[in-house]
């Protein structure tokens, strides 16, 4: 995996072979990145300044880029002749095992999407699903080509960020931090039991990373996660919201309506701050991406 | 277990002896609600109808009521003398295997609270655990002599009511209903996968009880559990919130911030209406129990 | 104002005399709206029948319409040559009132965004204000000319809904109704007080409808507003929230965190079913858009 | 009104000649906390050395504190013997006004409360109303006796907070703040307008203390209120929702559903910190009293 300071000190040409194929088979990219660029302080820095290139160039670079993105499930695939990137994509989604039925939808939807539109349908499958992918065709084959060629930039910025996620590492500064709010009667809920747990992709199994309480002001002491340990992907925490209501005598039912609640959410960007909080009375509760 | 066309059959001597340990060593209780129950349609109804001879009662009926309940892990507990129900609930709390340390702890705040108070600490432990045991323990230490006989009472209707629960079947009129509003784009969430579990007790699995999606109403076709179905105990809905919004085409992060959302939580009364609703945008969601 | 069952007698010559003008300067999509219509059963309807011969139209035609929409206190605007519908527009949003620097300022946006996308800046403006406006002239030069072509025509659409609705009937199909949710007790609010007012467009005074009290179930009794009563514009439901936990017994503060609750919103559209619940303990509440 | 620091400078008879009154015809209450007292750093800590001593006071004198207060719209009221307090906290419910049948039906519910529990109804009224009062006599002639002793002694507590803001100056520890997400898009509010207003309680307008705009991260800069600007009392913030989002081009309605939202609540203790944040999408929103 690059380092940050790796990239900061590369030329131009080690630069474009290590982020050339950050959009697909467009090097010029990287190319115009280097150019413009000053130091790189993040990987959030640099996706940006790689988009920026994008967002500037002619409309008919930008349909280039699009074009040059392969059919999902598409004669490429099968041929085997997708970049290293596409074909790790399209296998996690799960596009390398389909059956013959779902191989002939998505021939016949890349069929339909190509006439309508004059260029492939692009989706960010690393994380998708056939059924995403299928139904994400239905739902677009329904858009303008103007809406279309929005989405589609969209989608290859996307698969763009997710490529540098895998390339750089990222830089310490994310964090995750929480807070717990009792709605019930208006106050932080104090000494509430709190675990965060992430999904291990690999395994499947979901690890425990912290086994803690709230302080008096119903936050952790110090960030959930930090720095190195700031990673993207699933995780979990659970909260013992009917035991603290038990213990402070808050009315609740023989078998509470709340007892351990869970809030599972994703981590896309591992440099961002993630404020995740709980607010919660023994019967409702709500979380949001806070900041 | 009992069944309610049973129970409305029986004269009081059956009666009583079917329900005279709903309220602990007090048979009175159901010996007055005998005299003046109506048909009982619903365990609810039932336990509203001993409820109701408890509050009926005596200042000093209701202290004797009290004061006939066991210390938690007290002498009577060690001496193997508690009523089934008591030996069952104390049991399933976990206090059958305390620690030397934990024992005393115990002694210690048993003594203690009587001593301020003059009748024993009442909590209903069936689903609870050493630590909300003990925690509640010092915050009601706190209270006042009358509000702990206030709280003292509410835990005392608490305990009848989950040992109705276990002796009689109850009646098949609740139902668990759902519905998920799309609070991005304020519409009903149609479509959206929705699978629903319950915790097994015994073998601590969570078993699927339903796997489907929404209509175009962001409802259930017909209530997730109904009649026999509806049962006491956990459960948990999950629902496909990431890939909702990835096919709709509303923008979402590369590791979407919700993915899969589960909500768990308690159904304490099998023939009451539990609607559980989602609201959610890809960076927020909310429920509570509705009606 | 137009019957829906006098839209459905006419000719086509009547038709389009009627809604020529509701798409700007392009009387072909009431002329291609009326042959493919069959009865209109509501103005929802027919927005939808026009808006489907647009979006079936080709994208020259789709140019067309775009292009024929004026500047935004533009040349045309100042020459008085502005169609009846778009000077009604432009004046409520305050554009016939511009200081000299507004005016300069809306010229130069107006020219850059012309010279950027080769089209007029189009906004629906009739609820808008001057701040909103050339808020909305910022953020939109940043985007790509494919997103500007599809929010142009998302702008497009809501002006002609907006016609529409001032020139046709609605259909007496549309409701608002209301739910409480007490979310400290996880019960139906009953016996809240509720009133609802409107906001008299003309006079700004806000006219009051209704005054009433939830029912045991935490609903109005019937709709708060339906049939003819159901028109768009703004509403404000206010809640005694404050009275009602103090009646109830719930513990709020000497001067309660919530008291009077107010929940302000508009309705779009009179056909449709609004629901608009309030969730709320003595220190939180929420409401969304049901349905 | 009396400053903190002169508070502290007082000998006893000066103490409780200025706070005797506090708990009503109970001046025993301030010598003991004279004695126990330390520096009174704020009226929060006065308030809760002078409660400590009720708490740890006999339940004799408990009973006696209690029945020391007048009923409402009582005897003494009509004959004009109340304290000082009393009269003014009875005449601000509107009690000085009652029709016949209103009195009457005091006079009833007065007789049947002291009849079931054999001491006065006390509900901290200042604030209340005679809908209130009356409503909360109907749901608490239904309590048990214990259950009315907690809650008599915790309305003598509000009570005397109620006159201890009266009476003494507030230090000026406390602040407001606020915070506004975007949760349509998992974003800080970023140049959302925000206003503020307090409830003149004399002449019942509204009082405009600040208009401002959100920063880049939701939050004003520095508090809202703060010092000697906090102050008890009902406040509004109202924010330009509709307009937000117009500008970030995200879609709404021609007549948003969300244009300006109001936010209603009461400072109850202007030593502390209110934290009141606005979460909201186009079609939803929710707030709570936070930390």
């Amino acid at each position: 995996m690059l380092e940050l300071t790796a990239l900061n000190e590369m030329n131009e040409a080690a630069f474009v072979g290590a982020l050339g194929g950050v959009y697909e088979k467009s090097p010029w990219i990287a190319e115009r990145a280097f150019r413009n660029k000053g130091e790189i302080v993040s990987i959030t820095a640099l996706a940006e300044a790689m988009k920026r290139e994008v967002d500037a160039a002619s409309e008919a670079e930008q349909l280039d880029l699009i074009t040059s993105h392969p059919d999902l499930a598409g004669k490429a695939a099968l041929a085997g002749e997708l970049t290293a990137e596409s074909t790790d994509e399209q296998a996690r989604a799960g596009l390398g095992s389909l059956t013959p039925e779902e191989m002939e939808r998505f021939t016949r939807l890349n069929g339909k999407y190509r006439e309508k539109f004059g260029f492939p349908f692009i989706l960010a499958v690393r994380n998708a699903s056939k059924h995403i992918i299928l139904g994400a065709f239905e739902t677009r084959l329904h858009n303008s080509r103007n809406a279309e060629l929005a989405a589609a930039l969209a989608q290859v910025h996307k698969i763009a960020w997710m490529r540098i996620r895998l390339l750089v590492r990222h830089s310490p500064r994310g964090k995750l931090t929480c807070h717990v709010l009792d709605t019930a009667r208006g106050t932080p809920a104090a000494h509430m039991r709190v675990t965060l747990r992430r999904l291990d992709q690999t395994s499947g199994a979901w690890e425990e990373l912290l086994a803690t309480h709230t302080n008096a002001d119903g936050r952790l002491d110090g960030p959930a996660l930090a720095g190195a340990d700031m990673r993207d992907g699933e995780y979990e925490f659970t909260f013992g919201v009917g035991e603290y209501f038990s213990i402070a005598g808050v009315p609740t039912a023989g078998t509470p309506f709340l007892r351990e609640v869970p809030l599972r959410f994703g981590i896309d960007n591992p440099e961002a701050h993630y404020h995740v909080p709980l607010l919660c009375s023994p019967w409702s509760y709500s979380t949001y991406r806070g900041s």
